[in-house]
């Protein structure tokens, strides 16, 4: 019985923010290693790179063509790769990695176009592979107990929905004089390497990820403003979204909202009860049934505990996780699943608890119907 | 010179919330007397609310016009009528007391149509008197502070608001068999008593008030959605409104959500700083600046006082003031400027910061559009 | 039946805090007039606030001894005297009003000695006077609200408490070059006029009074440091206190806290449950049960309906009440307590819940404990 | 040169928590392999624990002595050892490695009693060993952000601290029908595993810790009370500790306060500005400066990058980070320590930014002193 994984990274060098987040929260579990890699356009950081990561030269390859080939033709091939470039090359690679049959995890947005997508997805379906996209607030403990309880009826019939997700990293360039810096030093504020949005594709998507996660809903239609101040791409936006059960959600993105760090909000409001949670304090939920005071959710109290999900928690009670653990929580359930379907193991409807291909497909529409929506200036139908 | 005003009041027997409060904030201050009343269509309780208040027996009225028309020709005439009914009476007792000349201070909304608003604008301007709207949230010190520092550039230029008003007290009309026994009990709920709308005519007015008041920004267009959830009138609502400054808010207002009490939240967003202010939290004052942390103001503090109206506050700092406070700050100027005009004295804006009749048609118009917007489902112009 | 009461007031000018909150605290109800009083030592001041307040200039007097004295022999005389001035003279002026036969409402501290402030317990019981000390925070509809909830059992066993009072407004009073300078123009760090503490009989007694308010319980012995920093009276102080039950609390009380502004935070432990309620956001009380999340019961809502205090509150729900509410509500006891003696009506728990000379004792005989432990570096007994 | 070290643990089974956090937290860096444990008396459990970490069955001790004798004769030998065992085992573990010139790293309290903690330290001095103490608050990116504020002046000097650290987890203990049970489940309960404190012991020595590693103030003397409720240690205390500089902090400690959970909190207050910090919200610091409002300090912020401390944290602001990276920062400079000395490197001030076995004595000391100060009922000198 295979116990443990090989994985290999496109993407994700040193220098790279998220690549580094992916291998520490895969290291977590000490379930796969880090064998081979494509980590940088630029030679001497992709090396430096792999050394960092003791993966062995010869594993290291300078173009991820090269490295689906060649890992594909090894008895020890990697069982995954996780693909961290910026969201230009993800088709192109994800593709690559699919045809020579090696499971995939990658990050959001899963590519630019919806054919892009839908064609991803049906390779991945074709081939029976594992294909996550790492929407990362689904893996945190209180999320998944939200979840949880609403699914078993704490907050009755959902009625409304509010959820923002706001930054204020690129306030700088509401100055015209930065613009072109701005373009220049952040891909995601460059159409060739963003796509047709910047803060609806980097973080929009989340939020609406978010609701889709712990509602279920399936978009129906929706109208939304973007705002560029003079940028090429989107720095903030407003949506009203109609979902299929009728109920509406406001949704709110923003990168220069000063103030707001990494602020992703959710509040879903029933008849018998209503939640919150901040992703800022993601060890809280807060819970407020319809006859009684809001109560304070801690995770890894006896209360959250009395909801399976509560119970997978890394961390005694007041001992904050953080999002390495919620990053960890996602490949926990990823590994689990590659390693059940290697010993030929049935999986559990909690093993497939993890954002894939399908949910990446509905963020590249919903980021092309959003845009859509802000330049017709009418409500776009799904 | 006279010091002291007299005052009668329409509306607001004892078993009214919003009556006493506006009794009470007069009070605070002791520059107005309570003379004469038309407290209630109940004569019984009309007549019990006079004794509690030492209405003398001949200054109580059983009707409005008889107390407009009697009050009119007294020497000791009252010098303002505040009036606390339900919607659908505003327009008629507010246009009845002007003609008789005398100043007018009334709950929102003011009336129904924006004909009527128009008209009542009209009449007050022709004459000359005194028509103030009780927008409550106006009268906090910390939204004055707010006002203050975004007059003088403390944020910079603002690119997005994010405004939301929303209660939970009608959570139980959700349900269908409770929804006749809520019309008959909750008059905010029949159209005859309340107009065209409940939600955004009760509390949404309050929110795209308190924008406009800290902004000046008035509104080019918007789009709406409304939940019924069954009932005659909205329940929750969600907007994005488009200011003429090209800015976008986003608004949100609603009687069901679950765990919020009286939750009136403003951010507003500049490329120089931010500010939020919370009316369950009236004391405090939250402003980031672009370079630095986000600083909590509190109210009758020495950074507070840095601003004039930092300095208007009524307690020392870290002793709450409360709502009561609030509403005694908009009669402290309505009673000032009633004063001044009597003794021919010239006002100052600052005793003319209080919402005048013409914010009263604008919140009519509001009302109007974004009912219209959710019927239509487009974006509608102003 | 007398309805309305008539009350004079001693200290409390204009330019004086306390006393205009006083005056409309009693003024929010209008069952009590001010009638007479005796403002200030500064003839010019004495007289203007007499003028603001319509008080005759008959019944202005320059002097508390002939205001006693030409009171009691008025037909119409004051119901009660407010006595709002200076520590020091808190004693000879209670004493004057109780030996002809007034009623008294007095600040905390009550006086400067034990033996001073057992002797005025014993008029005012020989005399059946009312004698009211406005330790203010026990009129706050949370705190009784909490109060009840332990006498009901809520909380269970109470076995551990946390009680802080702290404050900075004379943070530079700590640097040596201001010292003169504060001891002049601050009175309660003048020996002369504070007695032998400042903080402590500022501040610190409040806290220990909400304690016992809460709890029922009896000092048995305390020890305490004090902090002076170089001037003559304390401005900061640790102690724990044991309390009869064998439960021990630990209290903090100072005036050098930067960040803290009007900071009275107590904790209750019981081996059922937890209170925790916080000065600055009064409508807040946080309940943890044993076997429960922590639940945040805010003024006005169900949840706190569900007890008798929770009836007692003014606004509705998430509608701010503030420290002019508490205050009102310590007088609207005492109000009726002093009406319904003169009107012969019989007395309930509830019309006494206000703390009175019994009160003012302890919190005379607390301060000189306190200061007493911390001269001698030991444990002092009670 | 040296860029990997191996390590062993002892103690840290599967079933314990701390060990596998100090696993997580080593791994987080991959600076360090585990090669060699004695995770168990349960001899089972001690070889699952290595399987799950592919520990080669060979480096699996039954014997902590057979380890450290075997392991030090070795030439790929493990560089240090963790250890995580009950207190009562650290002096006797820790002795046995570092006679055989092993490096430690060891949970506190360090041991039982202040010769074994001294004898401990000469030791380790004397054959020049990192002795590393897992105090892990000292490792929050944010508490050494502070430090470095103290440090640099921007509280000015410091007149008052107020610290404690209180739980609820033991709460089911005061009931005397739970005792017995308590104290056969919970090895901190009995003295035999635990020594002479509960409480104190385990987390007071942290509130301690803190106040030192922030301010580095010694202390003077003390005085404390201790709770038992019946059981044979302490659950609560409360103290007041005079430090050489003449500052007085309040501490209080306790595992039965109803609603807290890990709750550490500390204020530091100085003439010139105050800071405060909770280890439920690790990535937020409160800065007040003397002449400006409270700030909120976010981990990864530009303000917080201001400091040096502020530049080594591991994500970006907002996004959470959590114990796993406060003890991977201790780890992180104690392995850059043992790696520098290794490679004959000079060690910097920021490389020695851990706890060592002199603040492992401290602590000995502190619970010792308090436990006394507690019986006798007097201040205890140091």
């Amino acid at each position: 019985m295979v116990k443990q994984l090989r994985y290999g990274m496109v993407g994700g060098d040193l220098k790279a923010f998220i690549g580094e987040v992916h291998r520490k929260a895969i290291n977590f579990d000490t379930r796969a290693k880090l064998v081979a890699g494509c980590f940088s356009a630029d030679e001497k950081l992709g090396v430096e790179t792999a050394e960092a990561y003791n993966v062995d030269p010869s594993r290291t390859y300078k173009d991820y063509k090269e490295m689906a080939e060649k890992e594909s033709q090894r008895e020890d091939k990697i069982d995954f790769v996780s693909i961290c470039t910026p969201n230009f090359l993800h088709y192109q690679i994800a593709k690559e990695f699919l045809l020579h049959d090696i499971n995939v995890v990658c990050e959001k947005p899963l590519c630019f176009t919806q054919e892009e997508a839908v064609e991803l997805e049906k390779i991945a379906k074709e081939r029976n592979l594992v294909f996550a996209i790492t929407y990362t607030y689904t893996g945190y403990t209180m999320v998944k107990v939200a979840k949880e309880m609403i699914e078993k009826g704490k907050i009755g019939k959902i009625v409304s929905i509010n959820v923002e997700y706001v930054q204020d990293w690129l306030v700088s360039s509401l100055d015209p004089k930065n613009q072109k810096a701005t373009t220049l030093s952040v891909w995601r504020s460059d159409p060739k390497y963003s796509g047709i949005s910047n803060c609806i594709g980097d973080i929009g998507t989340h939020a609406e990820n978010l609701v889709h996660y712990l509602t279920g809903f399936e978009i129906k239609r929706l109208i939304a403003t973007t705002d560029t101040y003079g940028m090429a791409l989107d720095l903030n936006s407003n949506m009203i979204i109609e979902y299929d059960s009728g109920v509406r959600a406001a949704l709110w993105c923003s990168q220069v909202a000063l103030g707001h760090y990494n602020g992703l909000v959710i509040r879903v409001f029933g008849d018998k009860g209503a939640i919150e949670w901040n992703q800022e304090y993601p060890d809280y939920l807060h819970y407020t049934p319809v006859d009684g005071a809001t109560q304070v959710m801690i995770r890894g109290s006896a209360v959250s505990k009395q909801y399976d999900a509560g119970n997978l928690s890394r961390l005694p009670v007041g001992h904050p996780e953080g999002l390495t653990i919620a990053f960890a929580n996602i490949y926990r359930n990823v590994i689990t699943t590659i390693l059940k379907k290697k010993n030929g193991e049935a999986l559990t409807k909690a093993d497939l608890d993890f954002q894939n291909v399908s949910n990446g497909v509905d963020g590249v529409k919903f980021i092309h119907k959003a845009v859509e929506s802000a330049k017709k200036g009418t409500w776009v139908e799904y």
